[in-house]
């Protein structure tokens, strides 16, 4: 992954077109440097074309006449001169060689380099053709590259249309994060691109440097390497060339990248106000504050002088971390996702922002479309735009709210006043967003999720739980449903159902549950929970299967189920409602978290086998890159708002409202999660949890429930004496450490996790990568993208099970 | 500006790199076209090489022998094989063809050709060099042909290198926002380009389509015709060599567009829910909903089958309209402005999003220290990011109410319900976004803003506001401070002050005006009024300048000082605060609206002479691209925060929470914004409101007020008799219909003003693009972004004048 030496500069070069000198450019640095009396290394990872005149060859010529160790190699050497794909499929086979085998053949050249010269020097790898030619495996090299990070310099292209292509070759490697700390290109007088290019990039912070085209070839082979020699000479020693100057920006950009990543923890530490942070507890060094510089599909790539494993001379500075929250439950395609780059790139390109009230944009539209035949089909017909989960959640109970006065009117309190005592039903841990409107439909009980104008509005059902405790799923009634159970004609039943692992389907499956006698317990506790609630009830709210903020709670679905039901069922009397209308009350579901496949499933009403009447979808919405929130809403919750007058209408909403770069991001988003429904890995991550036979219908939208993480893993897991209960589904492992009960406010799961976000750099580590992760109080939890590669998971549970010693390793 | 014809089928080929064949190609497609029995026109607009083999010619030359009217032609030709730039520059001075100039000479000649066909036929467009290659004026021909937004044809490079180069051509243009109907390229078989990138550009919806190569030139001209005769006729007549079925497929394209662009308005009608609009006053036809199709700096690209100034046969259907509400207030620097889409891509490339807490990377830090020292300079120390200002404005209450309650805690009162009951203290008419708990921070009054969970906390005087009527500068008291001043003390003045348009900058002299004895009206009304509240006041909260929501209100400066001023003062008893710190209560401004120089200030307060403690900023932060919003405070207001458990932090965060896409965006923002304030353009604006003089001081920081609205023009419409007052800052002018006071129920601005709307494309038009803005009841306003032309503000300026009936024109 991504390396950073704190002495050793290392560039990558990158040629704006094949053909524009890159060779040239490469063996003048490198004497260059040499001259300066710098070790240095030219790395040319993939040579094609005829070897007696190979690129490494080239430099190596005149490498054995400078005091430092200059040294000069390529890694996959093809003879023909076709791009790498062709040569390596002519060679012998498609995909001989894979990005990740090449990636680890130049961090290993690296490292032995790095080792040879105590750190000191200056690296020089060399691209094959233009920024994106295809590598041996086929994928480009700007992708192929982009796990190491390398600052880039960019070879120009000096011939007729080389203006056009080195911009865009500049571009292309900007979608990929790619830093160009220098753009060089030959001095030709006729076209003079050198000096269109020298303003175009100045405004952009990319100095040109421009050098004489070298002696044109001639037939003897002896001359011309003298003329090359004495050209080189001129262009690499003499001051004016500007060689010697390009060598010293290179440094100073390598100098002060690494100084601006060991300011920054305290920069930050002094003038960032983190959300859910206490920042009394955080302290101004590199290693309490994860100093992202650069991210990659799972990975963060992060800074740090100041891990005990590494040898600030010789290992890299930045380590990486698999990103264990998903960076707060958004991933969902791995970051720096060109796809999505290229999503949001083209809808910035087209619109930049337009007003939506009373317009509309493509990108909108579809998303919409989208959503309402995907988790809104059979019941919403109306989608809201907002920014974030909060937000969406605030509209879903401006409606609600609304729809249901409209519907049922008070006969005594007909002013304004009667709005503000209406409440919510829900469930005690639940979580919609910190904007006070939606802190207001949770129960602030002794909760933490809580502040000053916090006036909880409503009652909450203290739910039952769902978890997996040593190697059984265990459901856990509270004390309130066990003391109803037992007084009102229970016949003394436990209700802690107890079944082995593989019975998570059966927990699962709600509608044949629906005729058990817990079922009838549930129904009638809460009929008799809400006949003595005084609050005016006006909305059901729910996250439906699990409460994520509140504690990663897997809630048992029936008790939700049968909560819907009663709730449609019941006084205020049910209004005849046209089809497809609502009945009792708004019933609003909550899938900000759980929505868009985090459960393996689009939409998690699937598995509760009910629709709501209004539901929010936002985090993987937008495929981890840019915030989006959508509230989707049946016609009739939409109705309460259309009226003669403007001011009846839903008067919310923010500027940015379904601002298109987000729009097509989520777009995009849906697409690629389409396919990834249909991949092996999904399939063979399913049969684990579902068996063969079923797995196919999981894509129809059966109920059966899987997880990305796998059964006999957490089954270990539930079963070490650290760990209290584990839970999954989807993307989701929540792991309860044992820790007396104290919550939110325990720090026993950080502390204990602890080693796990370590950093291991050294070659022969058991763990080369760190895990970062976040927890709730005692809970630790992880989550994958959509598109997580088994084999990294499994690495992960693997250090997991190690840290909380259940490996066989320990 | 854009065009799309019904029948017209109009496409721009743009070339991978020069010398990839794009005339042969563009003479291939002309040919299968006319074959197909269509009307052809080949147009490049600029050539430049040698004139016997001059492109146009070259389809010329083939052209005589079909039914239909096939007309190739150039608009622009020099004779020198250089980069058009240079050609025009040794042909005789630099830019002498501005873009404006080269789009114009294209619109007409379409214009005229769409005229001789009734409006039937294929017209291709062809570029020159590659896609980044300059035009006449020196912009890049992706950038100069923007505003004509064609649909394009790549013509991909077949030689070695050539994949590189294609794809990288292909993202230069998605940057921009083109869509890329068709990918040609030649069949060439031993680098097999196209069968790479078949594959490559399959998943991004591009069909590609290889021909096989022309004939070899050979130097008998005759025999050379001969040739290429026979290579047109294969390729682009037989089925097999595929350029009929591009045919079909580019007119396929082309109708599905159309065709889309028409269902809009249907389909958004019955699954949108917009924003703050009434969906019954809306009607499911393109004239009602603006279809944006693209957005290109101040101007929407609107569809319309509806517009009755046009021809649907032989005008485009699309028109263009003046961003008139700068798309509710976010637009900075103007839609699709490449340097903000590349700081988007860079981000999303580098980082996607990662997650904050206890971790930093760079675009969020630096735009933290941008902000620290630029609006937060004396005062804040630190920043906390969400995403909207509805969400900056929580925190802000948040960071007050605990600040508040921290330092005064209450010996009655200690439990949780005391926080509840504080209020804060605003004025009427004030709005700080849609999220209840900000909305419980404003007036519910008769306000239309407000929903059934709104529950106003607090206190909000009536404002004396200030407007321009007649030409005159007036400072209208409301009732409760002309009865209290005619009551105290105030030697029955009117206090209703009336200066000459000249004066502005002496009502907004603040400091200047504290001694009068309107400052001591205003500041014994305060403390007499704040005596008799009831409610414990924990904050003030105040727009500065300018209430925008709550209509454009402005309201006197002096007003918002005193107050300031006054709680500042006021029991409960200062504490001894340390340097920096806060004293009285904690002031928040929210600069949402006014902030980031849309009051042609980097912040209000530099107007209003004090800081505040806590103050937001959103909108244009993010230069209107994506949303964000940061919250900045004093570090004694952050210390109340800090303590030794975990839940005393502040527990409010997005997921996305300074994702890096925003950040970057805003950082480069701030760049371009600070560069526009030493333009010409900002000073002539300046000039005129303020005198030559003092121009400079006020990038100093210097206290004078203008506008970007001409103060002539705002004279004028303040005379005119369907306008009430007429107001004026930085980049806002609000006009007040006369209505007889309606308010926000009013729709009279809507209904005068409607005509500015309309586009009308014909060529002799007076005013060739409409103008979509919004209103707020009676309230009319018009916000520029900060690059805004001059000439273009004299157009709105012109266009609003001849509808409110002020034009020498009417």
């Amino acid at each position: 992954m991504a390396l950073l030496y704190r002495h050793l500069r290392v560039h990558q070069i990158f040629g704006a077109n094949t053909d524009v000198g890159k060779t040239i450019f490469a063996t003048a640095l490198v004497r260059a440097s040499a001259h300066g009396d710098h070790n240095v290394l030219y790395l040319k990872p993939v040579s094609t074309g005829d070897i007696r005149d190979a690129d490494d060859l080239h430099v190596r010529r005149f490498s054995g006449r400078f005091s430092g160790r200059v040294e000069a190699d390529c890694l996959f050497r093809y003879d023909e001169p076709v791009s790498p794909h062709l040569a390596a499929l002519r060679h012998g086979g498609a995909n001989q060689v894979s990005d990740g085998t090449l990636v680890n053949a130049i961090t290993s050249r690296l490292g032995s380099y790095v080792q040879a010269t105590s750190g000191a020097g200056h690296v020089y790898v060399e691209t094959a053709g233009g920024v994106h030619s295809p590598t041996l495996s086929g994928s480009t090299q700007l992708d192929a590259y982009r796990p190491l990070f390398f600052p880039t310099i960019l070879i120009g292209d000096s011939k007729l249309g080389g203006i056009s292509s080195t911009i865009s070759a500049y571009e292309s490697l900007l979608l990929r994060g790619y830093t160009v700390d220098a753009l060089l290109l030959f001095r030709e007088d006729y076209y003079q691109n050198w000096e269109y290019l020298t303003s175009y990039f100045a405004e952009k912070g990319v100095p040109v440097t421009a050098i004489p085209p070298p002696p044109a070839r001639i037939s003897s082979s002896e001359k011309d390497i003298t003329n090359l020699e004495s050209y080189y000479k001129k262009v690499s020693q003499s001051d004016s060339s500007g060689l010697s100057k390009v060598i010293a920006q290179l440094t100073e950009r390598h100098q002060s990248r690494v100084k601006e990543l060991n300011s920054m923890p305290a920069r930050t530490h002094s003038q960032i106000w983190w959300p859910f942070v206490q920042h009394s507890l955080t302290h101004p060094n590199s290693k309490s504050i994860a100093v992202i510089d650069s991210a990659h599909k799972d990975y963060f790539s992060v800074y740090s002088d100041n891990n005990p494993h590494i040898s600030l001379d010789t290992d890299s500075l930045l380590g990486y971390q698999f990103d264990g929250s998903a960076s707060w439950w958004t991933q969902t395609l791995g970051h720096s996702n060109p796809t999505l780059t290229l999503a949001a790139a083209r809808a910035a390109g087209r619109y930049g922002h337009t007003i939506f009230p009373q317009s509309i944009h493509l990108p909108a539209l579809k998303l919409a479309e989208t959503l309402l035949a995907g988790p809104g089909k059979d019941w919403a017909s109306r989608v809201f735009y907002t920014d974030n989960g909060s937000t969406g959640m605030e509209v879903a109970l401006k409606m609600a709210l609304r729809a249901y006065t409209k519907r049922y009117p008070s006969e005594r309190d007909t002013g304004r006043d009667r709005g503000k005592k209406l409440g919510v039903l829900g469930l005690k841990g639940s979580y919609h967003g910190d904007t006070i409107g939606v802190m207001n439909a949770c129960d602030a009980g002794d909760g933490v999720y809580t502040c000053e104008w916090h006036e909880s509005k409503g009652f909450w059902f203290d739910p039952p739980s769902l978890t997996i405790q040593d190697g059984r799923i265990v459901i856990t009634l509270p004390r309130s449903l066990r003391q109803f159970a037992s007084n009102g004609g229970a016949h003394g039943e436990d209700f802690v159902w107890i079944g082995a692992r593989g019975s998570l389907n059966a927990v699962y499956d709600v509608e044949k549950r629906l005729g058990t006698t817990l079922a009838r317990v549930y129904r009638e506790f809460i009929e008799r929970s809400l006949d003595n609630i005084k609050t005016e009830i006006a909305a059901l709210v729910l996250e439906p299967l699990v409460m994520g903020a509140g504690g990663m709670i897997f809630v048992d679905p029936l008790f939700q189920r049968v909560l819907v039901d009663v709730v449609r069922s019941r006084s205020p009397p049910v209004k005849q409602s046209s089809e497809g209308g609502w009945s009792g009350i708004p019933v609003i579901f909550d899938e900000v978290f759980v929505g868009t496949y985090r459960m393996g499933h689009q939409t998690t009403s699937t598995i509760l086998g009910v629709h709501p009447d209004i539901a929010v979808y936002a985090k993987m919405l937008s495929g981890g890159l840019v915030p989006l929130a959508t509230t989707l809403a049946r016609e009739e919750i939409f109705e309460a708002f259309v009226g003669e007058r403007k001011d009846q209408a839903l008067l919310h909403g923010h500027s940015y409202t379904a601002y298109p770069v987000a729009c097509e991001v989520a777009n995009e988003t849906m697409k690629q999660i389409r396919k990834l429904t249909e991949t092996e890995g999904w399939n063979d991550a399913r049969r684990k949890w579902i068996g063969e036979s079923t797995v196919e219908d999981v894509n129809d939208g059966a109920t059966r429930v899987w997880s990305f993480w796998d059964p006999e893993f957490v089954d270990k897991i539930s079963k070490l004496s650290s760990v209290k209960e584990v839970m999954t589904l989807g993307c989701v492992l929540a792991i309860k450490i044992d820790d007396g009960g104290k919550g939110y406010r325990s720090t026993a799961a950080q502390r204990i996790l602890d080693p796990i976000k370590n950093t291991d750099a050294s070659s022969n580590s058991p763990h080369p990568f760190g895990i970062h992760f976040r927890t709730l109080g005692d809970i630790a939890y992880f989550i994958t993208s959509l598109n997580t590669e088994g084999q990294v998971i499994k690495k992960v549970e693997d250090r997991i099970l190690e840290v909380l010693g259940g490996s066989d390793r320990t």
